[in-house]
């Protein structure tokens, strides 16, 4: 990581997108109009920025590839992707994206292609924390976003997940409320595990206990639609029940989804019969009535950092795992806990 | 296209994802348990489904990758996707999807590296409707999903356009509408002219004038956030205007969110103060209030058909271009137009 201007930053700067200045830097101007290279090239001066040699230091036989393989269709996986893919054009790396389904087997195989077709580096979310590196894969950069291994030695670009199911927790329970229900998705991710120690440590420090009966686990196997009918089935049941959580707390944007459904139907009023907070950014946050809380992870900033750890590794450097922060962006889904 | 069962409705018979069928049929059956692998063929037997035998007869040198060239992150590319990968899937072939961030130039520099790395097929949603095919592509199938192509003679799966835009501005005449507004995308792609066409003639049929001031066009150069941002502000002009519109279609689901947006800082009540048609499917527009009435298109199918033809391609068989309806989904948006 440094802190030196991007091509980002210079694109910005330049009021073009990062495409543009790659091809002005590259001295691809066929299509750049000489005003627009102008502007990018002031933009270029004043930031005192330095493009990058990396695509000319290219171990040789390698593609110019860097895959990047989504475990499903979560758009938070796009906003990674936008980061990763800003960074990589720098170095004129193209990324390409893959779902693995949810399948390990079919991850695993896709990990095997990659590696054959010499790809420079594998950007990974893996399906489950638990994955042995084959020997053959070791030459072959990987790097795991959003998601951990906890079974091999692979670095990782990961945000606080503990930290963040205690803060939506937390949240919570300073406007009173005690029966808080959580959605997590599959208990074999590090992010479902990691956000679930977040939100049991915040109830046992305001000594309450844990309730089983207030935690949903949804077994992800079969994708997107799957994990968003698990949390409608989750928070229908618990709103039906006789002793009705006041907050729930969806820990990822699929669950969220599938809780809003459950509202909809139930004619459930978000911050008023229930507090409400989701995850991940989406403009559909600030657009809906209510407005609403979501635990905010820096997608974006994810895949930019996981594109700086493979760069280090193709230049045998010594990469180290990050890990990034959450913020609570708080809006209108969530109200003081009414005495009964 | 015919009607044989595919990997698809096997998957939906045993109740398995589509990767498992995939994993059973080509014999890798590893991580698959006896039970779901006699589930697997129970449904082959009773659907008579014939497993493709494609794979085995792929030209040599051949990479088993589709290549899907998408212009910016519309979540309808990803509906696309999932069509077509199902279908990929059945032939052993795996797709990677990348950007173009609708710069043409990047779009041609994707295709020149795609046809150098000898992927079967390129499936492309192309950035403007102007494309000459250079000599050195013609070895590669390549079809255009979702956009047409004037300039060359390229197999396309698109929805009837000039349909769907005529539909919806039809719906909002009906209810008594005669100043409709309409947000564009960028002019240079097909899907926006043949939108704008049908908006035309819906308005001409009804004796009504095209008056250009009620059409705004967003200059998507600069992608995803740039399209959004040309909704709102569209919008929020009209509607601050004097003579504002009673009526408003937001062709896309990016320029649906930007107008959301504007309504939402307005005060704006939807299906009141105006009534409003959005494109696409999304979740959102079911659990929005109120439910949003949008022009649905059928984004699986243009994949599963985008694929169909690239396998008839790779076999040297004749590809027809494939045209699909799209679907008006009435829900709440969409009110009478007040007598004053």
């Amino acid at each position: 990581m440094n802190n030196n201007p991007t091509l980002h930053d210079v694109a910005k700067a330049a009021g073009v997108s990062v495409a543009t200045v790659s091809n002005v830097m590259n001295g691809k101007k066929g299509q750049v109009s000489e005003k627009t290279k102008a502007k990018v090239e002031a933009a270029v001066e004043s930031l005192g920025y330095q493009p990058n040699t990396y695509a000319r230091q290219l171990k040789s036989g390698q593609s110019n590839l860097v895959a990047f393989i989504v475990p499903d269709q979560n758009p938070f996986f796009t906003d990674i992707l936008n980061g990763l893919t800003t960074v990589c054009l720098e170095y004129n790396l193209q990324v390409i994206v893959i779902s693995s389904e949810e399948s390990e087997q079919r991850q695993n195989e896709l990990i095997d292609l990659f590696v054959k077709q010499r790809v420079n580096a594998i950007v990974l979310a893996p399906v489950s924390s638990h994955l042995t590196l084959k020997d053959e894969w070791k030459k072959t950069p990987i790097v795991t976003v959003d998601r951990t291994i906890e079974t091999s030695d692979v670095p990782s670009v990961t945000v606080n997940n503990q930290a963040a199911g205690y803060q939506a927790t937390k949240h919570l329970l300073e406007l009173g409320h005690t029966s808080i229900a959580i959605l997590l998705a599959n208990p074999k991710i590090s992010t479902t595990t990691h956000r679930q120690a977040g939100y049991e440590q915040a109830l046992m420090d305001n000594q309450l206990t844990v309730d089983a009966r207030l935690m949903s686990f949804s077994d992800d196997k079969l994708g997107t639609e799957a994990q968003i009918r698990s949390g409608y089935l989750a928070t229908k049941q618990w709103l039906t029940s006789k002793d009705a959580p006041s907050a729930l707390i969806a820990t990822n944007y699929l669950l969220m989804i599938g809780a809003l459904q459950a509202f909809k139907e139930l004619d459930i009023q978000i911050g008023k019969d229930i507090s409400f907070i989701g995850f991940d950014n989406s403009h559909w946050n600030e657009i809906y009535s209510p407005a609403i809380t979501v635990v905010e992870q820096p997608a974006s900033k994810l895949g930019e950092c996981a594109a700086q750890l493979i760069i280090e590794m193709n230049n045998d450097e010594l990469a180290t795992s990050v890990e990034l922060s959450t913020h609570l962006a708080i809006r209108a889904s969530c109200a003081k806990k009414n005495e009964r």
